[in-house]
C-alpha cells in the first residue's frame, strides 16, 4: 500500500506515552519486575491469529522503543498488508522486562486499528465491481481519530472530514435550526472560505431537488432506499458528488454501490469494528 | 445501579476537552457558525435507537456544558439503566450552536461506553444462574481504560486489574522467561508488597497442581476445555479464586460458568463491543 | 460586525494562562505586591491612543478575569469597531493588585490583534470599489494563528487555509519537486478527499494555461504584473477563483484589485502589522 | 556576536512542537503527501530577500529536525550576523516531504525574530556615537517573550525585565494607587528582597526630585522632552541609572541618546517590527 | 501576618490537581467508595498536634474544593499564625467521600509547608535581638519552590533568589571556572542587565578584599568563623550587604547574627525541616 | 542492592524537566552565562559530606544530560550503597556552563532522596534482629511519591500502598463514617475486586477481635503500647499480617519490632527525613 499517508510522528509519540502511563501507573509492571531478572533478554514475534488487514505497526514499534530504546523491532509486514492466521507481523528482540511491559499497549493499538482496517477492507471488497468509494465518518473513538482514519486508509477506504473545521457539512439538525435547506445552504455559501467545500444532507428527493439549485459540492443521501438513491444519482447527474449514508452493512453495501453513488460512508468501521486478534509470542534469548 | 463507582471528575474533564479539541480543530464548527445564528436556542433529546445498557451519561453532559455553560442538561435515565428503542436518556436545552458543536463528541463517548455496558450485560445475564462473575481485562482502548472499566460496571461486570501496577498477574510469557511456574511464583511471593495479591495463569492441570503448592491468591485457567476447567475447580477446592479466560462468547459463557469458576474474563466486552446506537434529535427552541 | 466567528473559548483560556505565567514567573508581580495593599480597589479604562480597528477584547477580558474573578469588565466597544483616539474600549473595576498584574498581558493581546485588524481594514478599504476580497496567509506568529485569523476577520478580511491540512495548495516548491504543474495537479486530484479543494500557484500565463486543463478550484497568481494578472483573469474566465499574491501594499492593492482577481492575499497584515496603541488608565476606587 | 546568551533548548523544542502542531493539524501536510513521493530528496537554501540582522536560526533548524531527524541543516550565517539580499543563512538537505512540511514554521520564527533584531539594530546604530543602550520592554508577543528578548540581543540591544517578578518597576499606575511617589518607593524598599533592584517611572522633574530622595537604582523618564531629559540626567548626576521611554523612533532616538541617558527603551522593536523577508528556495536532490 | 505575598492561584490549582492525581490513580479512593455511602455527609476539623507556625492553608482548602466543590471550608487560623497543640486550623464540612479522598493531599501540603514555616520561625526568633534577616536558598524540593519560599515568609523569613535567572550570584564553582574573583566579577558587571544585582561568594577575607574593589551589591561569606565574619562586616563597612552561609543551626545562629551580618541563609529550613503534625479529625454530619 | 525496582524513565524525565524549568526561569542561568565562556569544559565530582545511603543517582544523571547531552556522567556508586564522608558518588565531565546550570537540580533530588534512604536504613538496622519490615506511608511530598518510595527501597524498606486505588485500607475515619468496624469491613469485602487486599486499622484489642471475625488480609495496630501490640500479635496468630503504626522513632522501633509485628510503618522517613549532604566539587578541564 504505497499510497498510505504518513502517520504523524508527534501524535504517535504522545499517544504511546499516554497509553504506557495509563498501563504502568505509579509502581510500574510489578509482575515483570518481580519475576524477570533485569538482564534477561527475549525474542518475540507478533503474529496474527485471524485473517485481516494490518494497521498501526509503527505505533506498536514505538510502544516498545519508547519503553526501552535497546529493543530491536523488525517489521515483517507493512500496514495495509493482508495477514493470514500465523503471519508474523514483526519480530521484537531486547530486554525481556521492557518487552513484557510494553506488550499490551502495543497490542491494544495494533488489534484495534487492524480491526478497523479489516472491517473497511471487507466493505471495500464488496463494492469492488463499482466505482463507489468507502469513506469514514466522525464517529470515532475519542482521542484516536487520526489513527482510526489512518486505519481506514490501510483498509482501502477514503477519509471524510477530519473534524468540524475541515469543510461544511450541513446535516438534518442544521437544516432544522436554520429553517430549511435553502436558507442553510445560502448562508453556508456566503460564509465559506474560498477553499472550503460544502456538502448537504438530504432525506428525500424533494430536498435534493431544492438543494441542487444552489450547487453544493456534494450531497449526502441519508437513509434512502436503493431505488430512491438511484433516482437521486440521476437527478444530480454529475453536478455534485453523491454520498450514501445509513444502513450500510456487509449485506447491503453492494446494492447501495450499484445505485451509482460516488461515496458510501460507514460509522460502523470505526465505532464497531471488532478488534483483530494479534498476539505476542515470546521466546527466551 | 446504586453501587456504581463515581466517575473521576478530573479525568472526565480532561478527556472531554481533548475530544472537543480533536473535533473542533482550529477553525471550529464552521458549518454551525455559517448556518445557525448566534442567538438561536434549541431543545434536543438524546434517544436510544437500540435496546441496551446506558453508560457515560455524565461524560456526555460534560461535553455539552464544557462547550457552553448555559446549556441545561437533564438526565432522564441513569448509567446502568436498560434502554429500549425510543427511551430518552437526557434532554438538552440552550444555545443551538453549542449543542450542535458538542453533539458528536457527546455521542461518541456515550455510544462507545454504552456498547461496552450492553455487551457486558449480555454476558452477565447468561451466567445469572451461577455464581460466576464477569470481569474485564487490560485489553482496552488506549486512553479510555478508566471509562471503559466504569462501563463494564454499568453492565453488571466486575473490574480486573486497572494496570500493570495493581496486582501481580503472572502470565505465560512471564513463566517462559522466568523458567517455569515455580520460580516465577517464588520470586513473586518474595517481591510482593504486603497488600499485593498474586494470580498466575496456567494452561494445564499439571501447571495448576504445581502452582497450588505456593498458594497463589487466584489462578487463571487459560483456554481450558470445560471438562478440564471443572477438574481444575475441584483441584483448587476453594484455596484460590479461579478465573476462566479464552474463547468466552455469548454462546460459550454459560457452559464455562457452570464449571464452577469464580470469574470469567472477557477482552471482547472492551475491545470489540459494537457501539450502541444513540442519537440527538433537535427541536428549535 | 455581527458576522464574526466566535473566538474558541478553550484556546483563549489556555493562551491567556500561558501568557500570564510567562509574565508572572515564580515570584509574581513583586512591584504591585510591594506598593499596593491587598484591599485596594481600582477603576480603569482601556482607551485607544490611535485610530484603528478593535480586535481581541474578549481575550483582554479573560486576562483580567483569570487573574481575579472579582474583576468586573464592561465592554464599551466590540471587536470590529473603528476606534478614534480616546475611544474607551472597556471599563475594568476590581482589586487593584489584579488589575495591575493583568494589565500588560491584556494589552499585549489587544494591541497586537487590533494592529492586525487595522492593517487588514486599510487594505479592505482600498479595494472597496471592487469585488476583490482580502485574505490572510499562513505567515502568522507561532502559537497565535487562530487569534490572528480572527483579527483579520475583525478588519473585514477573509481567511485562507488555517493550516497545512485544510486544503491543497500547490506551491512553487511542490511543483519543483513533483516535476511540473501537470504531474503535481494530477497527483493532487487523485489523492484529494471529496471535500478538499485544490489551489495551485502559477508564476506565468503559460503555467496558468497548463494548470487550467486540470480544472483546479483556485489559482494563485504569484508576483504577476497587473497587466499579466488582468490577462490571467480573462484566461481563467470564471472557471476557477483567482488569487493575487506578492507585492501587496497599501499603495499597490487597489491596482491589483482592479485587475479583476477574486482574492488578494497578504502576509503583511499578520507578520508585519504594527501594534495598535491602546492603554490602560487607572483611577483609584 | 559571541556574547549572545544561549537559547533555552527546552523552550525552543516546546515552541517548535506547538507551532508544527498548529500548522499540521490532524491530517498533516496534505498537499505534500499528495504531490511529493515519500522517497524524494531535496536540497534547499534559506536566503535573505532583504538586508537585515539574523535571529532564530537554531529555532529554524529545530523545526526541520523535529519534523524529520534525517534532515541535515548547515548554518551558513550566525544569529546576529548582518545579511544582504541573497545571503544564504542556511542549507537544508533531506526528505523533500519533511522539508516542505516544516518550511513555513521555520520561516515564521526566523522572519519574525530577524525582524526584531533588524529593528533593534537600526536603533542601536543611530545611538552608536553615545553611550546609551537600547533596551526592550514587556510589550512582547504572548508566548514568545524569551525568543523576542533573545532577538533584541541579536540586534545589539539589551534586555530589560523578563517579567513582573524580575525586579521592581514602579509605574504611573502604581504611583496613582499607592498615593504618590514617596509612599510607593518607601513600600518598595521595605518589601524588596536583597537582590531585587528598584526602578521608578517619573513624568516630571518634580517627581524625579522627589524620587531621588529615596535613592532608587534607576529612574524611568517617561515621555519627557529632550530638554527635560537633559536636565533630569544632570539632576540624577550618576546616582541612579536613567532610562528614557516614550516616542522613541528612528528619527528621534539619536536626539534622546544625546541627552546623556543611560538606557532607551522601545516597545516598537518587539511589538511592531516588520518581519524580515527570508525565504526557502528548493532544488531537487 | 498581613504582609505575606499572595499565593499564586494558578500554581496552587495545578499543584493540587497533580497531587490528587498522584494519590487517586486510575481507580480512585477504593476504600472510601466501598465503605462510605455516596450521600454521607461529614464534618471535620484540621487540628495541630504540635506547636508550630501554619503555612499552606489555602492549598489545603483548594485540595478539598477541587475534589468536591460542595465542600465548605472555614479557616479558623491564618498562614503565619502560631498554633498550639489542639488549635483548630480549619473546619471542613460536606460529602464524606470527598473529604476522606482529599484528606491526605491536603495534609501533605499543610504539614510540609508548616514544617518549613516552623523551622524558619525558630531561626528568626533566635536572631530577634539583632537586625539580621533569615533568608532561604535554592535548596528546595523539586516542584515546590514557590510554595516553600512562601512558607519561609510565613515563618518570618525573607526570600533569596527564586531561581538562576533572578540575579547574579557568583559561587565558588563560578570563580574556579572563571579563573578568580576579579575576572568573574568583571564579566558579571559587564553582562548584567541594568536591574540585575550581583552577589559574590567569598571564602576568606582576602577574597573579600579583592571582591570589594568591584563593588558588588552583596557578598556571601561562606563558612567563615564568627571572628572572621565580624572582621568581614567591618571590612565591607556598609558598602555591600553581607550574607552569612554555612553551619547555620539553631545553636549557632545567634552568634552568627551578632557578628553584624545583614542576612543569614539556611538550606536546612527548606530541605530538612521536619513536617509539622496536623491531622484531620472527622465527625459524622 | 540488586533487587531495586527500576526507576520509571518517563516520570524521571518529566520531573527533571519541570525542576530545571523551575530553576532556570525565562532568562536561564544568568550568572554562568555571564562568568563562564561557552567553550569552557569542566570536570566535577559528586561527593558525600555525611555518611548515608545513596538514592536517586539516575535522576541526577538525567538532570545533567537533559541540560546538555554532551555531558559525560560516570557513576562511582549505586543507589542503595552506603556512603562515607568523601565517597565519590559520580564523576561529571563536559561543558562547564551546563554542569553549573544543572548542579542544584541534580543535588536537590539526590540530597532529598538520599536523606529518605538514610532515614529508612537507620530504622531497618535497628530491627535487623527481628523479622519486622519497615514500610512507608502515603505521607509523601506532593509530586514525588514514586521517587520517595523508590528511596525507601534503596534504604532497605518496603513499600506500602502507592495510592488510594492500590488496595483497601480502612482507617479510623472510615470506621467512624461507616458506623463501626463490622459494617466497614463487610462493605469492603463485598466491593473489593478479586485482586484487591483489605487492611483495617484498629485502635484497641476489642476492635481487633471484632475485625478478625471477617478475616482481613492485614490489620494496622494504631498507636498501641508494646504490651497491647504483643497481645494483638498473639490474638491474630498468623491469620493476617500485622502492621504497627504511630510513635515509631529510632528509639522505639526495636521494641515495637520485638512484639512480633510483621510490618512497622513510618511517615517520618518520607516527610521529615533531613537531606543528606552531598555536594558537587568542580575542577577545570
Amino acid at each position: 500500500m504505497s499510497d498510505l499517508p504518513p502517520l504523524p510522528q508527534r501524535l504517535v509519540i504522545d499517544a504511546v506515552r499516554a497509553a504506557l502511563a495509563e498501563d504502568l501507573g505509579r509502581a510500574g509492571d510489578v509482575t515483570t519486575t518481580a519475576t524477570v531478572s533485569a538482564d534477561a533478554v527475549a525474542r518475540a514475534v507478533i503474529v496474527a491469529r485471524q485473517p485481516g488487514i494490518l494497521a498501526g505497526l509503527p505505533i506498536a514499534e514505538r510502544a516498545f522503543r519508547e519503553t526501552d530504546a535497546r529493543i530491536a523491532f523488525r517489521a515483517e509486514s507493512s500496514d495495509g498488508d493482508a495477514l493470514a492466521p500465523g503471519t508474523v507481523a514483526a519480530r521484537v528482540e531486547g530486554p525481556a522486562r521492557a518487552i513484557l511491559a510494553a506488550e499490551r499497549v502495543a497490542l491494544n493499538f495494533l488489534c484495534h486499528l487492524s480491526g478497523i482496517a479489516t472491517a473497511t477492507a471487507a466493505l471495500v471488497e464488496r463494492v469492488g465491481h463499482t466505482s463507489a468509494r468507502i469513506v469514514d465518518t466522525r464517529k470515532t473513538t475519542p482521542g484516536l481519530r487520526v489513527f482510526e482514519k489512518y486505519a481506514v486508509r490501510c483498509g482501502g477506504g477514503c477519509n471524510h472530514r477530519f473534524g468540524l473545521d475541515d469543510a461544511i457539512l450541513i446535516k438534518d439538525n442544521h437544516i432544522a435550526v436554520a429553517g430549511g435547506v435553502m436558507p442553510a445552504l445560502e448562508r453556508a455559501k456566503a460564509a465559506a472560505g474560498h477553499l472550503v467545500k460544502i456538502e448537504i444532507e438530504v432525506a428525500s428527493l424533494d430536498q435534493l431537488t431544492e438543494a441542487m439549485v444552489l450547487e453544493p459540492d456534494a450531497v449526502l443521501l441519508d437513509n434512502m432506499s436503493p431505488a430512491d438513491m438511484r433516482e437521486a444519482v440521476a437527478l444530480v447527474a454529475g453536478r455534485a458528488l453523491t454520498e450514501a449514508s445509513g444502513n450500510v452493512t456487509l449485506a447491503s453495501v453492494a446494492e447501495i454501490a450499484e445505485t451509482g453513488v460516488d461515496l458510501i460512508s460507514s460509522g460502523w468501521i470505526t465505532h464497531s469494528a471488532p478488534a483483530l486478534d494479534l498476539a505476542l509470542d515470546i521466546a527466551i534469548g
